[in-house]
């Protein structure tokens, strides 16, 4: 695997502003990984790939959901969800991309998970705050990213389903169960640190 | 089971605001009952009981959530949701309701469930829309509690939702899918007013 053959490769898939929004990602990513004592080696390659298959067609990736049995609940919720499944398997199989690490952070950087790991909190975290992001609620999302990466996701998933309900649209059950789990996470970490004070 | 007997065994679960509150539920749920092809009678019944066990002391109802086998993913979730399983519990133990239609419509009216019944609807919407009710966005659930349960229904979980954001608190998964659900069903209900109307 050669960074600059696998650049040149994801570059190629998209139009100049995702290519844009990727090397936003990458930044951030390298940045938080460093701040949160993750592998910002890793942290570049998941967040250089995880919008490897956003700007392919949809009937293609329905094609890749059947054919490469990724999860079929996919199909019934919103097309925005595909491209991550589909880009971990496209990486996978067209440029031998195994560490499964780096593979589930692309898989899970839209949606979340339940036990998101440090890698995937890193790549969904710099998707959402990369200096070329500008929605509602932005800047408050990247103040928290700061000193916690739970408390920013938090907000983040919140403000993402806080939009699907304004747009009358389904929410994906995976962001809900993430997000209630995120809490659970920030709770835990917050009451280990009273023991710590002896609160 | 005799009606009055009920109403006065409920009055004495709950201090006087609750009741009245109950009876705004029964008024609104006759309605739509009436409004909707619904069984009024039923409705009444359900309705009158649907808060039976909210003033209950937290430590009975965990007891019995946990001894007669309630599900048990309620305990790690907002004890607000406690009262709806319990109460339906309760009576079916202390008054012999045994009609499942009415036991589910006490037992889902603060999450609904997937492929909510009439009955179900009635309940959940007219808690919602009771003439007690005072909460942002109540008089718009109202609007559209005039010509559709779905869409009403929707937005009121919708709204439940936003405030579970606002407040960094947990979202039930239940309802999420109760709404994802409440959103395809409108939309098949279009289609086939479509297809009704040559479209």
């Amino acid at each position: 695997m050669n960074l600059e053959v696998l650049r040149e490769a994801t570059r190629q898939q998209m139009p100049e502003k995702r290519w844009k929004h990727t090397l936003g990602v990458v930044g951030s990513a390298i940045k938080l990984a460093k701040r949160y004592g993750g592998d910002p080696v890793k942290a570049e390659l998941a967040a250089l790939l995880h919008d490897y298959s956003k700007a392919w067609a949809i009937d293609r990736m329905e094609i890749i959901i059947r054919e490469q049995n990724l999860p079929q609940d996919l199909l019934i919720y919103d097309k925005e969800l595909w491209h991550s499944h589909v880009g971990a398997w496209a990486v996978q199989s067209e440029h031998g991309i195994t560490d499964e690490e780096v593979l589930d952070a692309i898989r899970y950087h839209t949606s979340g998970r339940e036990n998101m790991t440090k890698l995937d909190k890193i790549v969904c975290l710099a998707d959402y705050i990369e200096p070329g992001r500008d929605f509602p609620g932005v800047s408050k999302i990247r103040e928290l990213a700061k000193h916690s990466m739970e408390e920013a996701l938090i907000t983040a998933f919140g403000s993402t389903i806080e939009v699907l309900i304004e747009r009358g649209k389904r929410i994906f059950p995976l962001t809900v169960l993430t997000r209630n789990d995120l809490i659970m996470q920030l709770k835990q970490q917050q009451s280990n640190k009273d023991i710590e004070n002896g609160g």
